[in-house]
């Protein structure tokens, strides 16, 4: 994702500098004309805006708070957007740090995958203030299309992890109900069709169907190849369920979701497209 | 439900043989021009097509195959078309009685609740086979603007319960994303936008959002009345399970769907909207 | 099951009519004693006390109220005992027809298994009368050890489906338990240990843990083979939710526990004992 | 609990350093015989064997990591026993920091409740070296009766939660299952015996059934006063699901077991004891 995304900026005419612990990676950029540098604090010291791209909450704390981390040198006034899914409270925690340096961090994680990265159509969620997101979208546009403004700092990692509950949850449902209809007799295009011009419809059943042979051209009609993985969903539910846990929000059906989901990851399915839970759901061995 | 349905069958010229248990539903038919009977078997007895709309399997079963029940007087080569919403084994069990007296028994549930009925434009879902699907459509156009062929017997409930179950799955799930959403610090309105241009997106979230104030002119925004009541859509919820025990078909968050409205039931919300599930889940007293 | 139960009869001294729609079965029983019959019907012609041992709903209705049922020769004042796990409402409805023809009908299903049916040391959860439940109870201990009343007709059937519910909740609780607590690093005897001694103590983490190893002599140290098996379960599982949906009762883990043996079922564990849950939430395969 | 664990201590002749952030509770136990600190710093200066009971992950961090925390003045060789329940990663994590002063950090998370703690018959789990053991235990079986070494520095915690996990399991199925028996026509007390003396018995079954009148001197027989609180469950079933999210474990009984637990907060029985679970499934409102 953070190769493309550079590679966008750089496109546009910013110059670059880099940094990642794949050394490929960086040889890459640097073939596509990037600086490199030897650390996150080393990028930190020459520049006055930055963006990380990252796995998970430990990485996000030691590359901004670590001791070659971003804050050890970062100048005042510069701009730090986190592209990163995790937690929304790191994302407050490392928001505070960087403020007592006089550096502004902003959550603005994406949504729309690696192709989306590539071709410069990312969505970002961001996080931070009226004042800060102007700037903010001005260097975003570079990398994607539709760059929104969600409140304060945290919110753009609430909203993705939001969005993707609620999308786990209706590709479960979908998968079920598909897979009840279809027992009880019912021809799968047939009641996609009545769901979609009915209640029951949901992105899901719409325009990502999970049933093979329902859409063209969907990870369901290749195998469950291509797409969300089923690991990323999985990630993404652990991020709502501890958010939910912290806010004593009840999710009834996004802690199931993540339960579903885990089970997924645990019989071989990690590496599959998201919308496999039909295939498992459907899955039915002799005993 | 049924007595609109009858008023727009007379408005288009057909003469109605009605029965009802209610003796004030049967005066105010009556006075509508309708002929009353003192038992289905009397409605039964003097007509070619026959349209009941019915609570449950019980009185389904009564009505039909009940001591003064409709196939006790049946002619051959009645249609007898079911509205109700039950479980498709009873379907098929009443079709397959029908039958036997050379009558057709096709199952034709609606969706779009009172208004739609009084409006003359329900859905009905119909199954049978497709050659007495025609003369079935040419008298439900009558009553809808959208008659769906299902496939055989029993495919009409089928439609219509995953449709249901589906649906509870959506609202369910928009609830809890939305409170949790508020309670990440994300204002409701700009929540429910985000997902509705992204991949969480659902009927739920987009035109009967459950969140007061988000739209206007839904349920939610008059304190959960009108609509689809909780105790109704705890019955299809109900109907779903038994069809998905029968069959052997894996249903997490639709089971988990009933018991979550099973609680809203248990604990006042049977006579509300359905979309309350966002008031329930969102309650929070003082310990 | 059934064999078991007519030789711990004729061991006893009583003369056994004996039926099975299995020829073998039949020739087994007859070269220990007992007369055979060609129908149900037949070995009602010609008994005061009768037990039948069916698989579920659809056999009880077939082989009492068939054509050639139980119901069709029965005699006043005999005695229908019926030991088939089924839905209390199917029970209570065979036991109205069953009055009508004067004889009385008691469920009484079992727990126990094969090897109890055996060897004599069932235990019977009978529904019916105070007063017809001496007469049971002296008839059935000549095949159990234990025999409960429970209340009216159907309550057999419910304690049975109660106990079996609780249980399975409580094996996938110490599935989960047992397999959260070894990846966060105890040793499983040692965690057993601890449950057995505090309040997470059950029969199942007690007397039949599912982690192989920790007890000897259980299913779970011997490749979960023998014991209850999962299909089993996942059938009285059912029956629990088709009387909780009657009932309108809230059973979030019930309904739970349902989906996950059917998950369990649909990855080829119908076959083996009901603990490898620990197993089923244990796999982790690589992606 | 503090408080009476610091009285058993003085009964037995230790001299006690105090402090809380309860001036109130500070002056009783002053009363009582302690010398009273101003900070956590202060009494780790005083002190070789200290006990923390706070509580949550938060408070911890505070009371040992923080500017006038424990860890800022602690001498060589201190041993540091917390008795918390907290997540078992944050407690590794403060072990690591007191390693690096050369303090012994464990934790002895309690079971046993307030009378327990007063009593002197508190559980102690403890996670921590075999070589500290002793030692912790030489001091902990001051206040309580049953110490048990469970493995490394965490394990403790572990213990605690997965108890706890299993044991709102049990409660909520037992409740759950006594509902659906007592609908079906089962007596309470009758059922429970049967449950009792079958496989579905647990501790909650047995020794805290949650139906009122079933067993005298319980909560559920009080009006769910006393006993363990829902919102103490709810708070320790966040920590398992934090837990199995960070190791990747299946819980699809423990995440819906918080959900309910959850709910109940919601609705008013946060301050109940938690077997009221019972209370809040039969709950049936007129709608």
């Amino acid at each position: 994702m953070g190769g493309h995304m550079a590679r966008n900026l750089m496109k546009k005419g910013y110059p670059v500098v880099a940094f990642d612990v794949s050394q490929d990676s960086l040889a890459t950029l640097k073939a596509d004309g990037a600086s490199v540098a030897s650390s996150p604090a080393e990028v930190a010291f020459g520049v006055d805006r930055l963006v990380t791209m990252l796995p998970a909450n430990a990485h996000v704390q030691e590359v901004y708070t670590g001791p070659s981390g971003i804050l050890s040198t970062v100048r005042e006034g510069t701009l730090l957007l986190d592209s990163s899914t995790i937690d929304p409270a790191v994302s407050k925690a490392v928001a505070a740090q960087a403020g007592e340096k006089g550096a502004v961090y902003m959550d603005a994680p994406v949504s729309g995958g690696v192709n989306a990265a590539r071709d410069g159509i990312l969505t970002f969620m961001v996080g931070g203030t009226e004042s800060d997101f102007g700037t903010a979208k001005a260097l975003l546009e570079n990398m994607g299309k539709n760059i929104v403004h969600c409140g304060a700092v945290g919110t753009g990692q609430a909203a993705k992890i939001c969005n993707n509950m609620l999308l786990a949850i209706s590709m479960i449902g979908t998968s079920e109900t598909m897979n009840l209809g279809m027992r009880l007799g019912l021809d799968p295009k047939l009641l996609a069709g009545i769901l979609n011009t009915s209640t029951g419809r949901c992105w899901s059943s719409e325009l990502y169907n999970p049933v093979p042979g329902v859409l063209p051209g969907v990870p369901s009609s290749n195998d469950y190849q291509g797409g969300f993985g089923v690991a990323l969903m999985t990630k993404d539910l652990g991020l709502a369920q501890s958010a939910a846990i912290v806010t004593q929000s009840p999710t009834p059906l996004g802690s199931a979701a993540l339960q579903i989901y885990r089970q997924l990851c645990n019989h071989g399915y990690g590496g599959k497209d998201f919308s496999s839970t039909f295939k498992f759901l459907q899955e039915q061995e002799k005993n």
